[in-house]
């Protein structure tokens, strides 16, 4: 139905005669003549019909936005006083000879060029949001995306295998989807929060090398950059160590950033995850910005004043500083926004010194704060932070999470909000991740049950919240893109992390059985990884948000506003699947 | 943690120092010498160690099938005695220096090489049975022909776009399965059975050229070669016409089995469905089988014989022969077999002409129902099906869909049975299907209501039955590869389509209202076509169950006994669900 896509025109094809087939992005008439912009998957390219074309001039003339048009016409150069240099197709336009309408249109419901259309409308009406440049953008690269990584992992060995969507509760942590079974009375499937496990069951098989482009399902309260169905990089490899796999993977996004991006990232630098949580106040810090955290507990821990001696006397508190370079001329009124800012994580309070002339001593300093650390004190702080005039030095003084969160948080505004970055892209490894965390009443897993510990099974037995895992996550820009661990292959040492977990052996047998059964029958060693691909793609695109890199995202209540989804459904259906909805309760 | 693949061993790494990682295929004992079979994902390669290994010897001689190792050695050639012609590393094997045991064993619950295995220990142990050859090699052609085609569609500017998993229940006609909604109480998303919807609107947003390999799920009783999530190659395009889309995927087709097969398809043969259904009984006939059903319902409508004459005179019914050359040697037990084979489709008998000397006239056959044709009549059913010495004629009389359904399965049970394949490969296309079958109190779309129809709106709603689609099926020795169709575009045609299927404009706006605003809104010409991965990889490694090329199946109840899915699911997720299972009802 067409010789050349709209967007692909240009001098070369001065002369010929082409048959474009696209939407009228604009029509408007000029002296006589009528202009369309058509538009297809490829660009815009600007028609013209000039009354000679007769009857196909009265059709042109009847055309409106968003008409689906097919056009025969002949490639011209535009005149100089009207190239379009904006226009990829600006140095020519087409003469139309013939035009068809294939479709008329209604109004849109809103117009594509409006780039304040609320989201609501836009996801109500997707296909035609779609149409918007920055929309098909997205969207194609997204495609580009998979389809380099698919080459690596194919050139690299790896196998596209496809596991169940239908399956049985998974341990991630998070809430499942449930599926009621109407062959199975009363039983439920549910959706996978990720091939965890059927991948590391590949591995026993001795696949060698998997890969899939997986769906996962979670189903959470949304935030912001979460969806109740996700796309997950999934990877899982035999026989390599943790830094074989980091390796390989790392060559994936480095090849994906130089060859869709032109941005050569180089090697991925390594921390261990003490370092940036001292040092960033966060698990996936951001490297981009030139702050770091210092450790002041030592200094303050012979003052008055209780709010820092408080602290700096508790082993389970930190005392920190955070020198911002130019933070000095920081308003008032943003050290407030600041201070609420850093409350969301708990902080009841964030105490601060502007340095003016430090070589005037603590006369050069301005801050509520030195007359309770003492002039002493505050000089020591000031040369450990390395603090110069124009500086602002921000305090910490709280339990660690607090502290570490808050001004990891307050580190990454002040970054962004002062525009402090030193680079474009500053991707990294984090690594030697703890195997557990503390919960009320117990240790909870930091990664997965699944993880291999660095120290034995009587070694972990012994001291849980000791032991590193050989886990490792890959951040960049302070985002997470990935994580993955060598997994547990060993029977005994399976068994040992659930009994630190607190999973007795009969939960065992229900929930892992298989697993457990799997680890004696010949397991190999291995490892993998997953990357979130919505995530990645969002980073590399620069999108705000993960429902613009998703083709029909869902709504932050988790409904689907184009198709109305979920929606009702009939009782037959109901009664086949054996359940029945419960009435509201009345309260009383 | 290795150098090489075992099965990538051959005489040029004689002498070299190799690190092997891999299971123990086989180990035994010979002359005080133990030999190891070591397998990985490339093959087995045999290691040998002499006592002159020492404490490896003493490793060596303790592992059993199936641990797992690590084996450093040297590469040596193999006396021309002990070559091994039948194993791809025969020429060689490795003389053992030192051996590490990554993990031990128990004996699988089966042996690997035992070919008698059931299937529902196989599926239990899954992990251990995708350790066997063929199923390694059928998973690994799976993700070649994933990569083929994903490369093949790329090329040709297709984009991978991803559609929902959580969506809205979808009009294919099967039973959808339900997910429960937690935040939308007592609603329900629905697993889609295909994304075809949303295919379509991806046309409408102007994506022009749309692919992904999709999981689709259908919540029906199971017969052998379904699955209730299966997996679909699914393509939509803008702008081109039937025999357009046909023509790039039959190309995609044709690379697929050049590559991967060393096999040349050529042009396929475009076939009427009205043809099909005549000549083969089928509307996916097997055309690897020279056999065709004749028409001779003209020449029975004058005998006597009411089981003939009925139907022959019946405008409803049919009568039909089969001609099998060579068929006067199926002994009476086959014919008795496969007359309770037509059985299955409702045929009540399957009369029978052997014919030994033609030339003898009625004298030269064999028949008990001669005598009710009569010499003449019989003779001229000879002639018009062109029988010769050493043939047999099977008859046919009976409902148009009983003789079409019972006849089409014969002719494909017979060829298989006497092998009377003429090629190994025999695809073509089914094109020009009625838009519409009839079913009790209407009509029922023969492929989905969005496919276009070959006429006007006004000439469909007139006479539907008598209106043709602009669908197409790929077949394959006798299986749907897939099937598509140009789509309905126009709002209004769209309606009157639903109008035919008795669907109300109330019920048109709550199910299809989104894709009823959106063809209003500029909708460009669309088609497209899925084909079935499963099936397609089914018949390409020629597994006999689609189970076969699927890594984690269900069983026919569609079960998971490896993670024991469907499974209970505690109260707390139901309540939060706002579902309760309701209770058996006790039957009087």
């Amino acid at each position: 139905m067409r010789t050349q896509y709209c967007g692909a025109l240009n001098a070369s094809f001065i002369d010929q005669e082409v048959t474009l087939c696209g939407w009228v992005d604009r029509r408007r008439d000029h002296g006589g003549v009528i202009f369309i912009d058509l538009r297809d998957r490829d660009g815009i390219v600007q028609v013209v019909f000039d009354p000679d074309a007769k009857e196909n001039f009265e059709t042109a003339d009847k055309v409106r936005s968003e008409y689906v048009l097919q056009v025969k016409g002949r490639v011209r150069a535009r005149s100089e006083a009207t190239v379009n240099p904006n226009m990829p197709t600006g140095e020519v336009e087409v003469y139309g000879l013939e035009v068809t309408i294939l479709n008329s249109a209604e109004t849109t419901p809103f117009p594509l060029h409006d780039k304040t259309v609320g989201e609501e409308v836009r996801l109500k009406y997707r296909y035609v949001d779609l149409r918007r440049q920055e929309m098909q953008e997205r969207l194609r690269f997204r495609s580009k995306v998979t389809n380099s990584i698919r080459n690596f992992l194919d050139d690299n060995g790896f196998l596209d295998i496809e596991t169940p969507i239908l399956t049985r509760a998974t341990p991630e942590g998070a809430r499942d989807y449930l599926v009621p079974s109407r062959t199975h009375e009363g039983k439920f499937f549910a959706l996978p929060q990720s091939p965890q496990l059927f991948k590391q069951l590949l591995m026993v098989s001795g696949f060698d090398r998997y890969y899939q482009i997986a769906k996962c399902f979670r189903d959470e309260d949304l935030r912001a950059d979460r969806q109740p169905e996700f796309t997950q990089i999934d990877i899982e490899t035999s026989f390599m160590s943790d830094e074989q796999i980091m390796s390989v993977t790392e060559q994936m996004i480095r090849k994906l950033f130089s060859e869709l991006k032109g941005v050569e990232l180089g090697e991925f630098p390594r921390m261990p995850y003490a370092e940036a949580m001292q040092k960033y106040g966060s698990d996936k810090p951001d490297m981009r910005i030139p702050l770091e955290l210092v450790e002041i507990k030592d200094l303050l821990a012979d003052i008055d004043f209780k709010v820092f001696a408080g602290p700096a006397n508790d082993p389970k508190c930190r005392v920190t500083a955070l020198k911002v370079t130019g933070g000095a001329a920081i308003s008032r009124k943003q050290i407030d926004d600041y201070t609420k800012y850093v409350g969301i994580y708990g902080a009841k309070g964030l105490a601060w010194i502007k340095v003016n002339e430090i070589e005037k001593g603590v006369e050069g300093l301005q801050s509520p704060i030195i007359k309770f650390l003492g002039d002493d004190v505050t000089m020591q702080v000031m040369e450990r932070t390395g603090a110069q005039n124009g500086d602002i030095v921000f305090f910490g003084a709280d339990t660690i999470k607090v502290v570490t969160e808050a001004l990891g948080a307050l580190r990454c505004k002040i970054g962004e909000d002062l525009e402090l970055y030193t680079c474009e892209w500053a991707p990294l490894w984090v690594v030697d991740f703890p195997m557990f965390e503390a919960i009320e009443g117990g240790v909870t897993s930091l990664h997965h049950p699944f993880t291999a510990p660095s120290c034995s099974a009587q070694e972990l037995e012994q001291n849980p919240l000791a032991a590193l895992s050989q886990a490792y996550d890959m951040v960049l820009n302070g985002c997470e893109l990935g994580g993955g661990s060598v997994r547990i292959h060993n029977q005994s040492m399976q068994q040992a992390v659930f009994r630190v977990l607190g999973i007795g052996e009969e939960e065992q047998r229900e929930k892992f059985g298989f697993l457990l059964d799997a680890l004696q029958y010949g397991a190999p060693p291995h490892g993998g990884l997953a990357f979130g691909l919505d995530r990645l793609i969002m980073l590399m695109t620069g999108a705000s948000s993960i429902r613009d890199v998703i083709a029909f995202p869902k709504t932050q209540t988790a409904a689907c506003v184009l198709t109305d989804a979920p929606g009702q459904v009939d009782n037959t259906q109901l009664r086949e699947l054996n359940i029945r909805v419960k009435k509201k309760e009345v309260s009383a």
